[in-house]
């Protein structure tokens, strides 16, 4: 109920989603339900896989996170989460509130020796992909967090990316280890003790030039970068149909290459990458972007997908009990609550 | 003689800044003699405003900022910034290590009520451009800085950008009050009781979107967002030349969009832009990017003529008093040092 277009995109793209992926079996619709049956009419969608979950309250972008959670506990929001924590679904996807979502996300519960969860992203570079977090889960972190941040990381890259030993390394102002600030020295500290392929500071630079794996940061500076690259990329387009349209031959000539633009446009897309994946709770919660249309929503019941598929969650649990024990000895600063 | 050219640039830069720059009356090329002749003769360029200062050693990347000009006194970066403490120069500028210039430049001392020196990026948005500081000098930095980089951004988009009351925002996670950390909540604070168009926060979306005209920010973040905008504009050049070059009809409509396609180069290079200016010293100092070829190098002279026609320094000082007068009830955690 809570993206900015509303409730029939998100049945739409449900209903791309259940074209696409047999392996679903039920798809639980949250919100309000006079709305939600308007939606699937208008939009042909009749699948006996669907079944609506009536809530009566819609959180909105005008909603602070801990108070809406708080209040408005018959939220399309509040109330599917509770359907996660229950057992009744496996994931929540949601395009609305990012901070409600976190918030509210908490209820799950984090899993087994994980200090934070954090938005995990799947970002495109020159010619592959590469995953970011935390982009924007808190913006505040410690080096442990940082460090179980690169072991999330670590695992998502493999399972999603199909990278063996993806390449992880620590956002900072230089690749030389003498740039960062005490929170990036401590975590790259932490993070060489792991079993990781790790290489120490990426810089900007690194990120889309095909460096890197897996960055990790705290959840400001990530939701910054995330941010920036997007307004960026929107700009660079803005800026090319301006200097295009400035002259019939330009217009004629970009018709031509008009498949280079397509393509070009939907390596950058976020509606294709669809969701940001909130890894490190005992439940699977995917925030779809938050102007998702319906290829986005079906982007983000995609990942959802993949993430149960891969089992994700358990490989976490796993290798976060690992990480935290080789890291037993407390470092200053940085206890490790195992 | 630092840059990643060599000096043989640097001199092509220079013959260009001449012959563009009427104003300049002398350009001291500081490095080694006999490499600046060759260069001189093989660039034609024999002007009586120029003028060879020896210097045998250069600091490279590899050096260590302050181990560098501790050890190098002889070097050419050393040798400048003692030209413009003499009064023999206006400005240094230079495309080398960017630590070693910023740690050589502190010697020059900072400006009167100055607290910390930033380094000051001019930056393309869609249709106008932006100021973002500091992209770098300081990685650490106290709610006291990021509000005197407010007065100073000001006072350099007001002069550069010619915009008469800029809007200044403070970079963080998000435009809400409740975002943010420490560091940008007290920031905020100081700079609301400043004689500024305060627009509080601003976030990545806001970048890149004509949305603020001067944004700071630590230099630790800073210095990501700058090589994470300027990574990914060459990421987003590399799969357009990609794409296009995938079929022979794309190849014939990017021929006659070229002029876009320049177009869109032109906005974007950082060459155009040329220099990032470190404000707060008493004297001029302008990092030419570092893969700086001549375009650049003149570019980062036109930057530091326009600096010096503006008196940036005067109207810091001045404004400076101003702000640090006003803040002078000292806030928590932030004393002034007025």
């Amino acid at each position: 109920m809570g993206g900015d277009h509303g409730c029939t995109v998100a049945v739409l793209g449900v209903k791309l989603a259940l074209e696409k992926n047999p392996a679903i079996t039920n798809i639980l619709l949250v919100g309000r339900e006079p709305e939600i049956k308007a939606a699937l009419a208008s939009s042909g969608l009749a699948d006996p896989r669907v079944e609506i979950i009536h809530a009566s309250e819609v959180l909105t972008m005008d909603d602070k996170p801990l108070e809406g959670i708080r209040k408005k506990k018959d939220s399309s929001l509040v109330r599917a989460i509770g359907l996660v924590r229950e057992g009744k679904a496996d994931a929540i996807i949601s395009p609305g509130n990012t901070g409600a979502l976190v918030a509210g996300s908490m209820k799950l519960g984090r899993l087994t020796g994980v200090e934070r969860p954090a938005i995990t992203c799947r970002m495109p570079s020159r010619t592959q992909d590469f995953i970011l977090l935390d982009a924007g889960a808190n913006a505040v972190a410690e080096p442990l967090h940082l460090a179980q941040f690169a072991v999330m990381g670590n695992i998502y890259a493999q399972a999603i990316l199909g990278v063996a030993r993806p390449r992880v390394g620590v956002l900072s102002n230089g690749s030389e280890e003498t740039k960062g600030n005490d929170l990036t020295r401590e975590a790259a500290r932490l993070c060489s003790q792991l079993d990781l392929n790790f290489i120490g500071y990426a810089e900007g630079f690194d990120l889309f030039n095909d460096n890197v794996d897996v960055v990790v940061c705290d959840g400001f500076i990530g939701n910054i970068v995330l941010k920036t690259a997007e307004s960026l990329s929107r700009a660079i387009g803005h800026i090319l149909k301006t200097e295009i349209k400035a002259s019939p031959v330009r217009k004629m000539g970009a018709l031509l290459a008009k498949g280079a633009f397509d393509g070009l446009k939907r390596r950058l897309d976020p509606e294709v990458y669809g969701g940001a994946v909130l890894l490190g709770l005992d439940g699977v919660v995917i925030k779809a972007h938050g102007s998702s249309r319906e290829r986005a929503i079906a982007s983000a019941i995609r990942v959802a997908v993949e993430e149960i598929g891969h089992g994700i969650n358990k490989r976490v649990e796993k290798e976060i009990a690992a990480a935290n024990a080789k890291l037993a000895a407390p470092a200053p600063n940085a206890p490790v609550h195992a």
